[in-house]
C-alpha cells in the first residue's frame, strides 16, 4: 500500500481542481441575492457525499438547507463519527481590497486564496476527500460516519438547533469532529479546548425625523451620530474593560495551571502585531494577548454608518446613527443576557433627547471541551504521525455557537482539529488556507481513521 | 400701470415650467458624475441672461464655471447692484427618503419640493425673472446690475475668490445682493445681519492593515471604529461645549443688547422642536435655542463609516473609520486655525495603536455685517411694503463662506435678503420652497429696483 502521501501527489491537481468549483459558489448566507448560489453549494456537497457511496439527503429548513450524508456499515458495536462543517461563507466586502477575486481561486506563495478557503468549505473538504478516498480504495469505512454541512453558520445557524432535534435518532454518534479552526502556528498541530460566545447586536440611534441641514439646525438639534459615538465610547474604560454594568458577573476565571499554559505556548507577539499591521497592540488591562483572544470576553464595534459618507463636503445634521456591536464571551456568560445588560446602560446614559433601539441580530454560547476520550486520543496520534510533534491544546477567539449544541442535543463530546494557519484573513479580504495544507489534512484524517480502527 | 401683483398673477404657470426646467437639472457640484448637469445648469442661468439683455460670459475655472452677466447701461452717476447666487446643489442622497424624485420638481399643499428649490436655484431664479420682467416692461433698468452665478457654493467655492480677482475691475459696485437665506417665520420679512463660518474635515482611523475577523483578533488588535468613537466622544464636554482646547479663544461675544433683540423675536420653540421630530433639543449650556445656532460655534459629525454596514451580522474587526466632522464659527474664529487645534487635541487623546488623520475639506469665514446704507434701506422699504410689515434683523447658523470674501476683494456691503422659510430640508429630503414666495420675492425685487431708483 502506498502512504496517503505519495497516493495525495498523484491526484494533486484533481483535489484543487474540485476544491476551485466549490470555492467559486459565491454562497454568502448573509445576503439574500446569494440565495440561489448557497442551494448550489448545498447541492454541491450532497453530489460528492452520494458519489461517494452516502445515503444523503438535502434537508430544507426555513432558511438555507442542511445536507446530510450517513454511511452506517461499519457493522455491529463499530463507532460512529459526526462530521460538521459549514458551506457557507461571510459577504465579501470590501472587494477592491481583494488581490484576487473572493470567488475565483487562486494560489500564489503557497497559499490558496478564495472566500471560504479556509472558513469553510476548504476544511469541509478536507473531510468530503478523506472519506472519498477511503471509500476509493477500502470500499468501506472502519466507523459509521455521519456528516452535517449546514448553510447559516455564517448567520448564527438559526435551523441548525431544530435540525439536531427534528434527526436526533438519525445524528446518534461517539463523538463529533469540526474543522472550522486553525493550528496554533505553521507546523505546529493543535487542538481545541475552548471558543467564545457571541451576542451581535445593532445600536440604532434616532434625532430628528430627517436628515437637517448642519447650519440651519447644528447646536440646537441631537446629531444622532455624535450620540452614538458617545454611547459607544461608553461601552469601554480608559483600561480597556468593558464597561456595561454586570457584564463580567459570570465570566469564569481560568485557574492559575491554565493560565501558564498559556503563557508557555511559542508566541510571537511582535510577529501577530506585525501580521495585522497596527501600530501596536491594545486590550484589557492585566491579561497578555493570547488570553485577551482566548479566556477573556470583548466587545467590539463591528460597523457604523450615519450621514453623509460619499465623496465631498456634505453639511448634513444626521437624523439617524447605526452601530453593529458584538460581544465575544467566554464561560459561564449568557449571550441572552448580554443584549439586556446593555440596553440597561445605554437607557441609564442615552440623552433624552434621542431614541436609542437594541435590536438582537445573532448569538452562541461560550464553550470548554474536556481534553479527553478515544476519539480525542486518536486525533493526538494522528495529528502527531502527520506534522511529526505532539499536538498543543489551545483556545479560540472566534465562536462556533454550534459546538455546545451538539454536546447538548446529542450528548457527545466534540472535538475541534483545525488545519487553516493563525494570519489567514477569515472574515476579511485575502482570505487564505495553507497551499500544502489540502494534502497534510487529507492525510491527517487518513490517519485518523486509522487509529480509530487499530 | 398694473401692480407687479397683478402682471406675475398672469405669468404664474409660466414662471413654474420655467422654474422646474432649472430644477430638473441634477446639477451636484460634489459628484464628478454631474458635471455635465452642473455645466448645463451654468449654460441655463446664461441663456437665461443673454435672452433678458445681458452681456453674458459662463467663465470656465478649474472646477463648476461661473456665470458673469452685466447690464450697464443705467446712465452716468447710477449706483451697480452685484446679484450673486449658486445654480449648483447638495447631493440629494438618501433617495429613499424623498416624498417625490428630488429633481422632478412637484408642488403639494402650496410648497414646491425639488432638490435645490431655496438653496439657491429657486432664489437665484427670483433675480432672474425680476430683471427679465423689468427689461421686458421698462426696456431699462434703474441701476446697472452684475449677476455673478458660481457653481461651487455647496463644495465651499474653491474658485470664486479667484474670480472675483481676476474680474475685479468689472465687479466694481455699490453693494452686493445675495437671496440664499430664508425668512424668520412666515409673514415676517427679515434681513439677515450674521452667518457662520464653516471648518469641514473628515477624520480617519486606521488601526490593523485590513479588517479581521472580530473573534480571532477581538480584544487584543485596536478597533479603528471603537477608537473613532472615542475620538469623537471627546469632542464635546457634558455641557455641550466643544472641548477643543483654544476653540473658543477668538470667539466674539454679542453684547447684552444684540442678545435681548434676539430673545425679543417672536420664536416658537416648542414648533421648532416639533418641526425637526426630535424628541428634545440639546446644545450648549447657558444659551437659548437662537443663540445656538446663530451666535455659538458647534461641532457636528455629518457622517460615520466603518466596517461592515451591509444587511445582518458579519464579525469584522474594522481596519479604517471614517467621520465627517464640521464646525460652524462665529466671528472672530479663523476656519484655517480649527483644523489645526482639532489635530492637535486628537494627537493628544488617540491611543498610540492606531495612526489618526485629519483631512481638510473646506472652510469659510463667520460673518457680521452693518445694518445700514441706501440699498439696506431701499430693501427695508421694499420688504415692508411687499410684506406688510417691517423686517426684522436675524443671525443665520448656515454659511455663506463667500459673503467676507466680497465685502473683501470688492469692498462693497453684503445684503442677505431671503425668501425661504424655516424647517424648508436645506440639504435634507423633501427640500421645497414656499410656492407664493414665487410672486412675493420677485414683487419685492421690484420694488427693491423702484425704491432705488426713487
Amino acid at each position: 500500500m502506498t502512504t496517503p502521501d505519495e497516493s495525495l501527489a498523484r491526484i494533486g491537481a484533481r483535489l484543487r481542481e474540485e476544491l476551485f468549483d466549490f470555492l467559486r459558489i459565491p454562497s454568502v448566507s448573509a445576503r439574500s441575492e446569494h440565495r440561489e448560489d448557497v442551494r448550489r453549494a448545498a447541492d454541491w456537497v450532497g453530489r460528492h457525499l452520494r458519489a461517494t457511496g452516502f445515503e444523503t439527503e438535502v434537508v430544507d429548513t426555513p432558511g438555507h438547507p442542511v445536507v446530510l450524508g450517513e454511511w452506517k456499515k461499519a457493522g455491529p458495536g463499530a463507532p460512529t463519527l459526526l462530521i460538521y462543517g459549514h458551506y457557507d461563507v461571510q459577504p465579501a466586502e470590501p472587494l477592491d481590497l481583494w488581490t484576487s477575486p473572493p470567488f475565483e481561486p487562486e494560489i500564489r506563495d503557497g497559499r490558496l486564496y478564495a472566500r471560504g478557503a479556509t472558513d469553510d468549505k476548504g476544511q469541509l473538504y478536507l473531510h468530503l476527500k478523506a472519506l472519498e478516498l477511503l471509500m476509493g480504495s477500502e470500499g468501506r469505512l472502519p466507523v459509521n460516519v455521519v456528516v452535517v454541512a449546514e448553510g447559516e453558520e455564517e448567520i448564527g445557524s438559526p435551523s441548525l438547533l431544530p435540525f439536531l432535534r427534528d434527526y436526533r435518532d438519525r445524528l446518534d454518534c461517539d463523538a463529533v469532529i469540526i474543522s472550522d479552526s486553525q493550528m496554533f502556528a505553521p507546523g505546529v498541530p493543535s487542538l481545541l479546548s475552548s471558543l467564545r460566545g457571541l451576542a451581535y447586536v445593532e445600536i440604532h440611534v434616532q434625532g430628528a425625523r430627517s436628515d437637517l441641514h448642519s447650519g440651519a439646525y447644528g447646536g440646537a438639534v441631537p446629531n444622532a451620530a455624535t450620540v452614538l459615538a458617545r454611547l459607544l465610547a461608553s461601552l469601554h474604560d480608559a483600561d480597556g474593560r468593558v464597561a456595561i454594568p454586570g457584564f463580567y458577573d459570570r465570566v469564569a476565571h481560568w485557574d492559575a495551571e491554565a493560565r501558564a499554559a498559556i503563557g508557555g505556548l511559542p508566541f510571537d507577539e511582535e510577529g501577530f502585531r506585525e501580521e495585522t499591521g497596527a501600530p501596536g497592540l491594545q486590550g484589557e488591562a492585566g491579561y497578555g494577548t493570547l488570553e485577551r483572544l482566548w479566556i477573556r470576553p470583548t466587545c467590539e464595534v463591528n460597523g457604523l454608518l450615519s450621514g453623509y459618507t460619499g465623496e465631498g463636503a456634505k453639511t448634513v445634521l444626521p437624523a439617524r446613527a447605526m452601530a453593529k456591536v458584538s460581544f465575544r464571551l467566554v464561560p459561564d456568560q449568557d449571550p441572552d443576557e448580554i443584549p439586556a445588560l446593555l440596553r440597561r446602560h445605554l437607557q441609564a446614559v442615552a440623552p433624552p433627547q434621542v431614541r436609542v433601539e437594541v435590536r438582537e441580530l445573532h448569538h452562541g454560547r461560550p464553550w470548554r471541551g474536556a481534553p479527553e476520550g478515544p476519539v480525542f486520543e486518536a486525533a493526538r496520534r494522528a495529528l502527531t504521525r502527520s506534522f511529526g510533534r505532539e499536538p498543543v491544546l489551545t483556545g479560540e477567539g472566534g465562536s462556533i455557537p454550534i459546538v455546545s449544541d451538539f454536546e447538548k442535543v446529542l450528548g457527545a463530546p466534540v472535538l475541534l482539529l483545525g488545519f487553516g494557519l493563525p494570519g489567514s484573513n477569515l472574515h476579511a479580504p485575502d482570505e487564505w488556507f495553507p497551499d500544502a495544507h489540502l494534502e497534510k489534512g487529507i492525510e491527517t484524517l487518513l490517519y485518523l481513521y486509522e487509529e480509530l480502527e487499530g
